[in-house]
């Protein structure tokens, strides 16, 4: 049995990941932090809970997280780099949900986080965690920053594409679409019912956060000697919870290929990626709660874009299901080991 | 491995049983039928399942289900109770989701569904399936009739105060509200995202065939003597998808009883029923896919009405969960097998 | 042209009153107040509004607004009692959508809203607004109080049964449901969509603020002599932006009355109050946006207790439709103008 | 006053016709058809409208709506073809909302709709209604043809653009996202609220019959002697009733120019068209219900890529007010009568 602790579980990637590992027969949850509600029983808080969890917050103590087997960050950027080098040296290791640790580039992610990066060591030794691109790194690793949720729907969207050298570099857009939950727990007017109910919008469409980081992982898709690629990403709020569907374009080099066959071979052997039949398009319901992906690709009319559909639930797969997957491919676990569970429907 | 078998698999109770038994370590769904979509994939229709299930519709064939060793029959009204007699002869027990078999009067049943009852016989026989009340005759009964969505909202809420005969028998009001998945997988048009999205209504307040259902399982938990009781019964159509929230009303005759107490008490070794603290209000969310009904009571102003909330989701407790709760009490497993998912939050 | 002045213009029966003036075509908003957003178009706080107001908020200056014909306060209890005297001092007139002079015993408004009251006098002054009720004394008041959103929908539902003593005084139930604009536009985690979407509950059902409004109104409607009434009051949360649905219950004290005919007659003059043909049941965004009352009436079962459903839009009727209602009547104007708008459907 | 026909109304764009007619100064309608439910009062079916029309639905009677000064066509594909040339032949106007004459070139209709066209010459005289880019021809017409939802949108985006000869012509991508009530008011099961709600996805990728239709309008407005311009168009369906909202994506042909300033000149007399201040995001809710057109436009990390955001009410400014518009021109009215409603914020 896994000795499990939680960095700041209020936010909905925390009780996420309570959700899945209340499930997981090889997890046991020993320690889950917070500052400001340490005392409150998680059960109170999440009522969805009850019964099952009689752990309350604690104040977060480098100490008693150490005796865990695995530390899992659920807490907004900033948090974790301040923590993660003291953290480690008791010899735990740790999956960091945030933005902290996915950019190499430190002088980028201080650009796009506006503030000074408190352990740039640490980010070079992470590991990128996106277990379909990453899986052996990340079984060795001591720090795996988890890829972010739009990154992954985006990156494991156009990984066949790149890899294969396929597409003009310059002409790669992502528009994509989130439910609410990806906003965090938190108290913003913008994100109250009665301004979400009913309406559609893009946002930040001049330049959001995971635009750096998705560019990165693109860019090592690409073989040698490629020109460097550029994304334009516009993110728009779907009125709904959870979800990110990302239409991904791109124009192609070769029209040649059979797009459907090299998806279907990319991703033969990935448990939690599902290649639709041609013709389909996936909907963010049918990955509701679980850790998957699914993806359909069309060249419309037969011209020279390429189309890509790729949709995740944000706080799964894009969080903390795929932190538990990458928990598992650390500790050496069948990688579905507690991510069995099927999207409910309708 | 318990051999399964579902009659009518193409509704939203049949893809709830499906995605239920998927996750359910001792059973195995060797036959699901549709005489429409005989030889479609289920996943085909339910994309949430794929990867989970290879099988496809086929036409219903009594010789087939009789090799189960249950049958689940989650077909509109008038169906089960065609095929029932046959089917029982092949030894093989069946739990039906639909209302066939809930009300023992036939004359009674006959008026609210607008057709002669083709198997009073087997009326008279099966169980109600409310394992809360009725757990003893599940255990051996050949033919188990599941309790409805709002009957066990309701049942479930009033039981404590009917078995200590507290309040009067006249007063009983259940003004009650669910989700659309209620109306169930088909194309009407009043259940048209356009037509219930916003909205919020009341329908059937002159009568719900459900009110007959309701009315008999609380006359049966009255003290003997007692008169018989009345319900008022008005269902609400509210704008989502899973859920169902009864607000009960009655009038008390002791209002020296400690609600709470007894509630506790009454519930306190049933793993599905959530007593909550006294001043909660239970969410429809927090049982959303899962098999729990989560209850509150309060005497408001301190006045002589107590009001008890009562949610459970209706496809689950309300259907496909509380039929694999049968089921599971007739082969003698734990009741919670496979039953154990918590619902997501948010 | 009327000129108009409102206080507290920033949450959202502010916008829905500059909607409505916006379509008026007697009244000119000639001020609009708010100190912490002064000197911020309201065509840029809420967008719906550009191309109709040039306006920008300002920092409340009583010597401005008692230049105004009319001023309405659009603030949270508490604003409009302690500015009330002064402005009234300027000769303008006012309607107070707040709770501030609702409620004539000074001792119960203390109780239920936890401080005390700044304006005494005035709260024995001012006029009830719900014209249905008080249409002549809102003719010539200086200052009006309007009704509530769920005292509205709840008294125009009750109030032909009361005016004609056919209920038993201690039997009346309302169970009543909102959309989430009825919590304001303020920055509530409970109100998040995340939290809302998908859901339903019961909140406050121990006591909630409309409580002692509804009983003082409709213990008003009560005919002399009657033992004075007690209501059971249960607010729900419904997954929608606008909208109030009562279900309103009450033991008949005399069976032989046709209810259809006593409303159809009671509200026979009544532009905004509309009896819907027996059988029928009120949809909320029937009135979405527009300043009607729905109303049906059902005896289920023949039996002895009367249901009455009753929807308003919280906003529109509940709220600011209704002041604009009254202030047609203050200033001698169709009652109607400017309130002619129909709800969308869908 | 003007006498109006309406040819179909029981869908969504014939009730949204009804509630703005019903605010019309200028128009009564007398006359509108429906075989099905002739007989049916339009208010019984649509309770919004109750006490603002007697009408009943009769059956279409050419004759009886020649006497009208204008008909309105709110019918499927096929049946305005089908009836035109005889109604035109009474000396009436006609203002068809359906796709029956917006295509010219009649091999190209006959090869996305998979039918025969009826009236090919019609097709040829009709005028394409879209104001902002026909107003002269629209006033003369005597048939005109109302441009679509999904076009309106894109269209009207696009248009300063492609006026200009900005951008290259083989890389314009329209990712539009409706709202449901685009499927219009049928039983489709896909349509449920149960099966839309809390969930998004793309459809009609590889071919939606709107495309042919953008295309042709698109092309109009290319400078001559341009390489003719290719779009790709994915819609996506939302959980929402109303709303379109498009993200266009194209490369700068010339990256010197004020794109903002161009957008703001070209609008500046159109009512209806609101550029939106540059780093805005228009909300599809900001529109709903009223005739406007809001538009957004960035130039993401200063590339050469531009995104113009686009929004519109698909039952308004996509169907319904576009026409009232488009009738307010061919009569000779100041645009915008019986258009002004402003949108419900929240």
């Amino acid at each position: 049995m896994l000795k499990v602790g939680i960095v700041g579980g209020t936010g909905y990637t925390g009780v996420e990941l309570l959700r899945l590992l209340a499930q997981h027969p090889e997890a046991d949850v020993q320690v889950i932090t917070s500052r400001s509600e340490a005392g409150m029983p998680v059960a109170q808080m999440f009522p969805n809970l009850r019964g099952r969890f009689d752990l309350a917050f604690s104040v977060p103590d480098t100490r008693q997280l150490g005796q865990c087997d695995v530390v899992f960050f659920a807490t907004p950027h900033g948090v974790a780099q301040a923590m993660m080098a003291e953290l480690l040296a008791t010899g735990t290791r740790a999956i960091d949900l945030s933005a902290d640790f996915r950019i190499r580039d430190i002088a980028l992610w201080e650009k796009w986080y506006g503030q000074q990066h408190a352990s740039p060591d640490l980010a070079q030794e992470a590991v990128y965690g996106l277990a379909e691109v990453n899986r052996e790194a990340i079984r060795s690793a001591r720090l795996v920053a988890c890829a972010g949720c739009y990154p992954t729907a985006v990156q494991l969207g156009f990984l066949p594409l790149l890899e294969a050298g396929l597409v003009k570099p310059d002409s790669l857009i992502a528009n994509a679409a989130s439910g609410v939950s990806g906003a965090g727990r938190q108290a913003k007017l913008d994100m109250l019912f009665a301004e979400v109910s009913g309406s559609y919008k893009a946002y930040a469409s001049a330049g959001h956060r995971h635009l750096p980081e998705i560019e990165q992982g693109l860019r090592l898709m690409q073989p040698a000697g490629a020109a460097q690629l550029e994304l334009t990403f516009v993110p728009h709020l779907v009125p709904m919870v959870r979800g990110i569907h990302a239409t991904l374009y791109a124009d192609l080099l070769d029209t040649s290929v059979d797009l459907q066959a090299l998806y279907e071979r990319r991703y033969a052997g990935e448990y939690f990626v599902d290649v639709l039949p041609a013709g389909s398009h996936p909907e963010t319901r049918t990955v509701s709660g679980s850790n998957h992906c699914r993806i359909a690709i069309v060249r419309p009319q037969g011209r020279n874009k390429v189309v890509v559909m790729s949709v995740i639930d944000n706080l799964t797969k894009g969080a903390s299901g795929q932190a538990v997957q990458i928990m598992n491919i650390m500790q050496g676990l069948p990688e579905q080991t507690g991510l069995e569970n099927l999207a409910m429907l309708p």
